[in-house]
């Protein structure tokens, strides 16, 4: 993409998705040996992964959790209880396995891909000049669809770095209204002081840049890895591939979308509900009812890998089931 | 157990598990590289399973489902879409491996034991005659006992009963107080008519028996199935075995437990929450929030056994993870 207007035309022109895949998974659900959806949501979620990988028999062969990583200029401002270096840190230990997000991955069968975007150059602070530049954030938003695997199954999107709630935060009162008061929260564990600083530095940043496009407000007040969970989320949707969001930062990078279009993010699932207060909110506005609610708030996928297991479970009734007249057993007599 | 007496005296004398072993996998929690608390409910099992199996690094390398099946006189009364004889039918449905339990528990990594109590002699309806003489529960709630399997890690429970939620929504009542109108729900999809009978049923069994203690409403209300699943649940704590409840009728199953020690269900989590009404509200009667919420209402210890998965996922993390040291992560400033 080699324009914000070439972005925001491809997030306004997005397939609808394999109506027929859907239904015809819907279907196969009625005939398996259990009260018609007394699966609940298993039994919905079947039918999302059919309609976007456009196969009634969806598969999960490949499973791809990409962890974005970037750092943040407004961390100057006091915003974060972990200093700047911690990114780069998280990020060696994502590649010796020592995070959550590789246990997790590992457990569900996935493979983790870690993408950090120019640690060393943080973005600007937001409270006085827009966080990147056009071409930066093009750049960061190509990167994002460019990690797309060929392939894959389903994705899993997360992020890293230390002050990007503070971002995902001014970029949410962006895009659907409010302060810093409505939207900060605690992040990492930033104390009550810390609160209050990044509450003022997300009202000067939406003072300073006051944006009305969505893009524009993703720009000047994300950060790298936010931009490029937009490309990929763009990029699964344009490629048939269901996405699996992780907590608040990461719906927040995804948001855009939903505000170009009106289905948007209708191929993601909300992995989770974070304990950042902000993400339920957030949730609410999009519409995207979270699928686990286990006061998670770490970020780095954690939510959406744990996720994995429950489209793996729904995935095994609808292939493993046997139907009623398989089984001999008797349908219901109303 | 010989009598109701000796199963009363054994419920109020229950250990406190090993607080030992809690606190130690809490310690190491702190130390792993992640915000202290961020993997929220992840965190608070791990310390869970510590204190009931008496290891700080618990282990979950042997897993067993136990699926209890029972019928009912209260079908009679017209309170199930199905005829009794699907339970029978699903029982072989489960030895045959074509139900949810089979998928659910072979991803799970779980063994299945599924226990058939009497099938061909149906329990007394509860509206004119005690479900249940002495004789009957206490061996019913033996071969729950005898079930658990020896060396088992954590245990998950479950039923299959055409008219179960009939008894279960009675011994609820009879236990926390209300009427049919208050604990009976539509079950496996009865219609209006149905649920009116099936209310009028609970409220019948409830003026005919009025069970003041825990154990003679299980037996004059429940079913095999349940008392199975008391006696199995009382095992398990006597044993060191972390327990996974799964749905309303498998929760309603427990409760004497708690009506008859405060902490009685300690060892147990609360795998979901079922689309069931009735669920919700025993849950908070009985201070065990649900880990999932996912609409499932099947029973047969679905729920619970999708619920393993998260604790994998919790003790992959805390087996898994690097620590700040070993990681050379910086951790937080203040």
């Amino acid at each position: 993409m080699t324009s914000l207007q070439t972005i925001r035309d491809a997030c306004r022109t997005l397939s609808a998705g394999d109506e027929e895949a859907a239904a015809a998974a819907a279907s196969r659900q009625d005939t398996l040996t259990k009260p018609p959806g007394s699966l609940g949501r298993l039994e919905t979620l079947v039918a999302w992964l059919a309609r976007w990988q456009g196969r009634a028999m969806p598969r999960l062969d490949q499973v791809a959790v990409l962890v974005f990583a970037g750092n943040h200029g407004v961390t100057a401002r006091g915003v974060s209880p972990y200093p700047p270096e911690v990114t780069a840190q998280m990020v060696a230990n994502f590649r010796h396995g020592g995070a959550a997000i590789n246990q997790l991955a590992r457990l569900a069968g996935a493979v983790l891909h870690v993408i950090p975007l120019d640690l060393e150059a943080p973005t600007a602070d937001f409270t006085t000049s827009p966080a990147m530049t056009e071409a930066d954030f093009i750049a960061a938003f190509a990167a994002g669809q460019d990690a797309v695997p060929d392939g894959a199954d389903l994705l899993c999107l997360g992020e890293m770095g230390i002050g990007n709630t503070t971002a995902a935060a001014a970029l949410s009162a962006a895009l659907f209204g409010g302060t810093g008061a409505d939207w900060a929260g605690r992040g990492t564990g930033v104390d009550d002081d810390g609160l209050t600083r990044k509450m003022a530095a997300i009202d000067a940043g939406l003072a300073r840049h006051a944006p009305s496009d969505p893009l524009d407000a993703a720009r000047t007040l994300g950060g790298r890895e936010l931009a490029a969970i937009l490309g990929a989320t763009l990029a699964a949707r344009q490629r048939g591939i269901p996405v699996l969001l992780d907590g608040f930062v990461c719906t927040a990078a995804a948001a855009p979308l939903a505000r170009l279009a009106p289905d948007g993010l209708a191929h993601c699932v909300a992995a989770h509900v974070s304990a950042e207060a902000a993400h339920r909110k957030l949730l609410v506005a999009l519409d995207l009812p979270p699928l686990l609610d286990l006061g998670m708030r770490l970020g780095e996928a954690s939510g959406a890998a744990l996720a994995i297991l429950t489209l793996r479970a729904a995935l095994a009734c609808h292939s493993g089931m046997a139907t009623f007249a398989e089984a001999a057993v008797t349908d219901r007599t109303g």
